[in-house]
């Protein structure tokens, strides 16, 4: 509307999630204004990074190296393997400090409705690396939706013949919810899955 | 924490107004998986935006050229020169298509406090233009605030000899809000500058 390079940049800016014009513009204007040495290293990192950034070679996170830092390291459990839907699951686990293990990223979730089938979320390649590296213990990780247990279920079905021990993630309530507030579906499983417990 | 590349990227974007750790590893993983070609866009847009876009010479507006679109435009009202905070202003002022008249663009209001002096918003500048271009009308469309009304009278005070008739936007109860939740201090304005009212 006034310069069409400002036009043109938010307009594109939109592309990242959560953006909209009024957001675009005012993220251009602040820098303009008070940052542009900021605005100049994100436009390089941006760059960097979409150019760079790869899957890892045995776990599928990104990386851009040829195996990301998680496989690189040598001090996670060789047994263990996680196994979730895409990247952002892997922070979220890493950032609870509660597991040791390798990951094997999706390539998101079971869902034939939107074409998403075992071939496109990357089933072959947990397959050769279960194969490879053989872990012991197979962590399923998917989310608690539908289609996350249904890439449990499947997964598991596949693997069956393997010997290796399954587990799928606890669900039930989640900390600090009320009980009331807490929807049925959520209920029924707290109570079906139930577990021995000693004042001790 | 996985790839050093990504993790610059999601600290370097937190200098975005309004995006934490969490968005910013979002909006990475997003373009990282699905728009790439959008993520190279914006780091292209970008650089461009932060190197090339300058002030207009004569309104002080953001522009690559040495004028703006406004500013370059013949078919505004030569006589009106509207006085505003930001750019952002001039945005919104022109959504509404109200006025056709040209800008000024300070940087910011008077804030003695915060450094905000005279030389610092721009005062010799919108000066040299009034001179220059001579308005028969000053709207000024500083802010609501303690901040714009200073700057407001601080204009009309400096202006008064130059026999330029000096208008103020009016102040009062936003369209659409209830009597009775708005605030004391625009209540009592809005009485204070009440108006003339015949149905007909």
């Amino acid at each position: 509307m006034y310069s069409d390079l400002i036009e043109k940049l938010v307009k594109q800016l939109q592309c990242f999630p959560g953006i909209g014009p009024k957001s675009a513009r005012r993220t251009v204007f602040h820098l303009l204004q008070y940052n542009r040495q900021g605005g100049l290293a994100v436009a390089e990192l941006l760059k960097a990074v979409m150019n760079k950034v790869d899957y890892c070679q045995r776990c599928k996170n990104f990386t851009e190296d040829a195996l990301c830092v998680i496989c690189k390291s040598n001090n996670r459990e060789d047994d263990l393997l996680c196994v979730v839907e895409s990247p952002s699951d892997v922070v979220a686990i890493e950032q609870t400090f509660v597991y040791k293990g390798y990951y094997f990223v999706l390539k998101g979730a079971l869902s034939p409705l939107r074409g998403q089938g075992a071939e496109e979320i990357g089933i072959n390649n947990i397959i050769k690396y279960i194969d490879r590296y053989q872990p012991k213990e197979i962590i399923l990780a998917t989310s608690s939706t539908v289609e996350g247990e249904t890439t449990a279920h499947y997964l598991s079905e596949i693997l069956k013949d393997r010997n290796i021990k399954m587990t799928r993630i606890a669900h039930g309530i989640p900390f600090g919810h009320e009980l009331e507030l807490t929807d049925g579906r959520t209920l029924r499983q707290a109570f079906s899955e139930r577990k021995h417990f000693n004042a001790d």
